[in-house]
């Protein structure tokens, strides 16, 4: 059973191209709204990858993909629209912007996602008309891959729009979860945040290179990351006494003279060089579409290991196979 | 061909007990030092589940087992090893200690690798005779599945140990990172402890669960992180622009106000109690063996997948695979 019919999409980028993949992949018809000239072709590129990925990630019997139409305006695109998800660049203003376009055009019980990936719903809706309906749906690239959705509502969101858009998610394969505080960047990206300003440092000081992280994370504690997460992995590592021993082990080491690494480096040329040029080195043989196909191949492949065991990533996978074969089964 | 025939292990805890099984099931002899009553049982615990494990993780013909003994002190451990691994607790004056031991009874020529996830090898190298034959060789829980060690010498360790010690995990299908500027906690763990700073004040804030924070990675970028770490993951999202153009959208989103997050938070009673309370409603209804066991197998789904795209750690154990059969064709 599809939830939604119809959905728009406001911005056609690589995260709201992504959007419109998982959509009409679930048989949900798409309107897009994106000013830029090459819209439609970027938006091809994406769809491009996610069909070869999507004809080898299940073998369940797959909807017939919904339509995509590219609007000349927002008002058109979202006129109809059951979910509206905007995903225009992230700065507060214009997306304000695009709120007030879209209240003045689309169906008062719409739910309109923002995939803001930092700032506060509390602050996205301040000025809506309307702002129950609002929040954040958080994803992740490749969106039409990665099962996370983080959903996060603002201080005038109401309850019924979390759970219908978790619904929503839900029913295209993915993995909502619920952010129950208000906090810039959420959750995931905090994290990645976290990681990111440690390898600025790295790469900075010379310690290592952008080759040794990529190694050193995709070697070791990414394998253990794709299934486990952080503290599952060290309740393990904890032993029979499980996480209070870990944590009573390894906490002391927080107080090590590590200060320095906790500062923001300054983001200036020669950081942005260094870490672009050793990028162009470790991966430059490859172009991005190569990438992308080789993540993609790889993603579908971990799923599927995954899904062996019913664990985590597997276990949406196998969710969302089995919700495939119930329509399939019930076309009505 | 086997590049040793004998090792010693010194320390026999989760670390020291993986490195048991991965150097027995690459036929290397064994022989163990370790103090505690129950050392033999919780080496066997670790055992039972690397024989598991490694029966499902190739299926190149496998040596057969290396022998192990356990033995009533170091030197008589270490008296005829070529490689001889410190595992024993993260305290300097505990190692050097030990490290004198071993150089009373061991060959001159034997290499001398320390597990240390957080001390420089310069200063566990300070009091040695023969320091040149110290390094750090660092790996990951579980050592017999993750491929990742970290090597890294101090200014007394001689280029040929590292050298050396490299062909030698090499051939246990490992993947050394050789770590070239000595930093406390080298590379990963610095990566890990900036996740676990941030995850602490999450839990701490009552922003997010220990489950939370663990679904936000393996539903998310832990599946990136498992194929492509920090650096390669941010080249494809920036699309055709490539990595400056992810740089230059990204970068100032560091300047966000997010300094408190980047304190270590108080380690007190309540915050222990607080994530081993979350903890345990988490994942208290198995115990860590069927914990290690669902990692384990799930590690292995995953090196299978990544191994049919021959993708970082995939490529690792197809060449371990290799490996194997080489040997298997020439026994001598």
């Amino acid at each position: 059973m599809k939830l939604i019919d119809k959905a728009a999409i406001v911005g056609g980028g690589v995260i709201g191209a992504g959007w419109i993949a998982r959509l009409i992949e679930n048989g949900i018809d798409v309107k897009v709204y994106d000013p830029a000239d090459d819209a439609e072709h970027k938006v091809e590129a994406v769809l491009k990858n996610s069909r070869h990925a999507y004809a080898k990630l299940t073998s369940a019997p797959r909807r017939s993909e919904g339509s995509i139409s590219f609007c000349v305006s927002i008002a058109e695109a979202v006129a109809d629209a059951e979910l509206i998800v905007e995903s225009v660049p992230e700065r507060l203003d214009i997306k304000q912007a695009v709120y007030a376009e879209i209240e003045a055009a689309a169906a008062t019980d719409a739910i309109i996602a923002s995939s803001t990936s930092g700032i506060m719903p509390s602050d996205l809706q301040a000025k809506m008309e309307h702002p129950e309906r609002l929040l954040v749906g958080h994803p992740f690239n490749p969106v039409y891959l990665l099962p996370l959705v983080e959903l996060v509502g603002g201080e005038k969101t109401a309850s019924v729009t979390i759970e219908r858009a978790g619904e929503i998610y839900h029913s295209l394969g993915m993995h909502p979860l619920h952010v129950k505080k208000e906090i810039e960047a959420f959750i995931a990206d905090r994290l990645l945040e976290a990681i990111w300003r440690e390898s600025l440092w790295l790469v900075k000081d010379g310690i290592a290179t952008t080759r040794d992280i990529d190694d050193a994370v995709r070697y070791g504690f990414g394998l253990r990351y794709a299934q486990m997460g952080v503290f599952d992995t060290y309740r393990v590592a904890g032993g029979e006494a499980g996480m209070r021993h870990f944590m009573e082990q390894f906490g002391p080491c927080l107080k090590w003279p590590w200060t320095k690494l906790m500062d923001v480096p300054e983001f200036t040329d020669e950081l942005v060089d260094l870490i672009a040029g050793q990028s162009d080195e470790q991966s430059g043989y490859m172009n991005i579409r190569e990438m992308e196909r080789i993540r993609d191949d790889n993603l579908i492949a971990i799923l599927h290991g995954l899904k062996g065991n019913n664990w985590g990533a597997g276990k949406t996978l196998a969710r969302y196979e089995q919700h495939l074969m119930e329509a399939a089964n019930d076309p009505a």
